[in-house]
């Protein structure tokens, strides 16, 4: 819970540092809203019992829900950031079929703007997180969906298939793509010339020489929508390189993405693999963050199909609270749970009144302070207990000090205790814990 | 959204402050799990389709949750807020049935400790957090569930009715006596001379004195456990004199609480009606938090019955966003939306180039920056945005600007505008920042 509060905050203020509003949506949709917009993935929606009323669906992810938003509100221009749970099943087939609870952060810009400007500022995001939260070496890959679409037009994949097709293509972060190629040309039906072809442009990766490169190929330079895509894959990378992140991306006809709402740039960060180190077990990399341009989503819920163009990201923080975890547990790192600054004990019996006082005092004060529920606790007990939660300072009220109006104040590090005079515990405090 | 932002660090803060931990658990439970538990509320629950697998339904509060939680991780003690969605039926009668979603705010502490410690210390949080937000006075109900059994028994009510005729009595803060004593007897089939035993007791409101009283009451003192809570509420309020905290308390016998699982001490904060300002809506008042001690909760999700004590509280935050946004309406109080420190503006066309890497480089420095996506915004459309959006800082870079190798720093407000020299406009925006 510490680290994913860390990483949350860590998330929440760079989403505010690009000037976004929190925005917070239900977590049920209708039903009918949500089917057909998630492609192959919907049967893993969960869906509400029927208990009289409308039928629900819990949300599945944080873009639909907004994009309903705005076509419901009229909203023709936003920025916000939403922090939420979304809820999956495992699989859709299985029997014993277990939902998944998910924490999402996401950040989207709508609104009609002049062409990648928003876009680039997404990707400025995803590189600020990432490597704020110090994962390691990271790349984030690029591509477009009128590109992708236009390859697989001009490898002559029919239209029926481009769904399918582009569902293996993503596999291909796991997969070889011998296997994929099987998969293509003997489950999906594709004709080995076909998927060659494919395999010629998915196998290219690279930076903005890349996207010249593709201008100049004979086929794809055909394709009016391929064409488009490299323009703004162009001007995105102008942009990136003025905000000082161009290396960090990669233009990667292999990115694919399965939803099916997305229209134009399309991203996916991944962290890279470093050598594990001595005693740490290799981390599996993978996708940590992934987004892209909808422009056509708002308009499926809007009476009169009027359209606001979006471009957004996902952080994918539940993968990331893992690796920050892992790390912790290798690297031996304890953290604290809670955040008490102050311990209230006493060394005698029949003081519980004048600690509840003195607690009162610190409470009241603003200092984060705990004592033990008990009527007579022993010293020990009480000192080992800030020692194990890690508390910094304790106070101490006994006979002789109540008897001379002091109170003992204690490092539970260093051990050295002081005696201060009542009435100055309260600022003594306070700087001691300003200083540390 | 802002507001909710603000009230709930404060709840946040002042959970921390009394040493709790961040806990978070799943949104769903098992069906079978959650029923039984909430008494007359459970036709509100939740739940969700069969689609293979498990049973489950929407957690109701986040109590059951979090004694589920202990039971299974074989937890003995732990103090623990929680800050989450829960969902209720409208109502399980109705036809358009409808679901409403709410956040609550949590905090328990289980264990077992001395009487009454931790009782004390969640009623000095309620206080802590009411004043903190500014609510205006309020009064803090505390009756024991043990009290209210003594009191039925004694006043001759079947124990087959007790739950039935405490639903009637939780009314009495809306509705009548006479209104509440009519349900008891006429739709709830309880001897009128039985009624008006229960009215002289359920009409006794007081300090510590009331307690006093009731220990000399010629029939409730005959009840075991009546006399058991009121050993406690009298043990209680020692220590509540001592955080400062009698004066907001008052001993209620009208307080009954319908939840099943509670089991000694119940309290129920109200905001107290101030009469309308001049312009003001009359704020409707009503219960804006609540909670008591529950030890048998766990025990019941326990395999073996193994209980763990529990008292906690749960802090009305809907209601609460609601009064604050109504008072902000009132005072005509405007709250920003985001939190954007520095617009970066430019009076030319084709400077998106030079706004980009400018404002790359206040995001890298932390700064809260925005700028408009357009190639070629007009400067008095750049500038409004700041008005309107309460940004206070603008930078404009120019040709000239460029040239001298200067930025120009606008305050909104002031509109007074001075060049400073490039290399020194991130030290002059934080210097500016901290100022204001």
């Amino acid at each position: 819970m510490v680290v994913r509060e860390k990483v949350l905050d860590l998330v929440v203020s760079c989403f505010k540092r690009h000037g976004a509003k929190g925005l917070d949506t239900p977590a049920f949709e209708l039903k009918e809203l949500l089917t057909e917009k998630y492609g192959e993935d919907s049967g893993l929606i969960y869906d509400l019992k029927d208990q009289g009323g409308e039928l629900l669906s819990l949300r599945y992810d944080l873009t639909v829900p907004f994009a309903r938003y705005l076509a419901m509100n009229k909203v023709k221009k936003m920025k916000r950031y939403h922090v939420g749970k979304v809820w999956r099943r495992e699989s859709p087939t299985m029997v014993q079929g277990r939902y998944r609870e998910f924490c999402q952060c996401d950040f989207d810009i709508a609104g009609q703007f002049d062409s990648m400007i928003p876009d680039a500022e997404c990707l400025k995001i995803m590189c600020e997180i990432l490597s704020g939260l110090q994962l390691g070496d990271f790349l984030i890959k690029v591509n477009d969906r009128r590109i992708v679409d236009g390859m697989f037009a001009v490898c002559g994949v029919p239209e029926s298939k481009f769904r399918a097709i582009g569902s293996s293509i993503d596999k291909l972060d796991k997969m070889s793509w011998k296997d994929v190629r099987h998969e293509m040309v003997a489950k999906k039906g594709l004709a080995p010339e076909v998927a060659d072809q494919i395999g010629d442009y998915v196998q290219c990766h690279g930076g903005v020489t890349l996207v010249e490169q593709m201008f100049q190929d004979p086929r794809l330079s055909q394709n009016k929508r391929a064409l488009e895509g490299l323009e703004d894959l162009k001007l995105l990378f102008e942009y990136l390189t003025l905000f000082g992140i161009s290396e960090k991306i990669s233009f990667d006809l292999s990115l694919v993405r399965g939803l099916d709402y997305y229209t134009g740039v399309i991203y996916e960060a991944i962290l890279l693999q470093t050598p594990a180190q001595a005693g740490e077990e290799p981390l599996s990399v993978g996708s940590v963050a992934a987004g892209g341009r909808y422009d056509g989503l708002v308009g499926m819920f809007d009476p009169k199909g009027h359209n606001v163009p979006c471009v957004g990201l996902s952080i994918g923080v539940e993968r990331i609270f893992s690796i920050v975890e892992q790390r912790m547990k290798t690297s031996g790192e304890k953290v604290r749970t809670t955040e008490t600054q102050v311990f209230v004990a006493t060394p005698q019996n029949n003081f519980l009144q004048e600690r509840l006082k003195l607690i009162a005092e610190l409470w009241d004060a603003g200092i984060k302070a705990e004592m033990l529920y008990k009527n007579n606790p022993k010293l020990l007990t009480q000192l080992h207990y800030c020692e194990n939660m890690g508390i910094p300072l304790v106070v101490i009220i006994g006979e002789q000090e109540l008897k001379e109006g002091v109170i003992k104040l204690r490092s539970v590090a260093s051990r050295e205790e002081v005696a201060i005079k009542h009435e100055n515990l309260v600022a003594e405090i306070r700087k001691r814990l300003s200083e540390s």
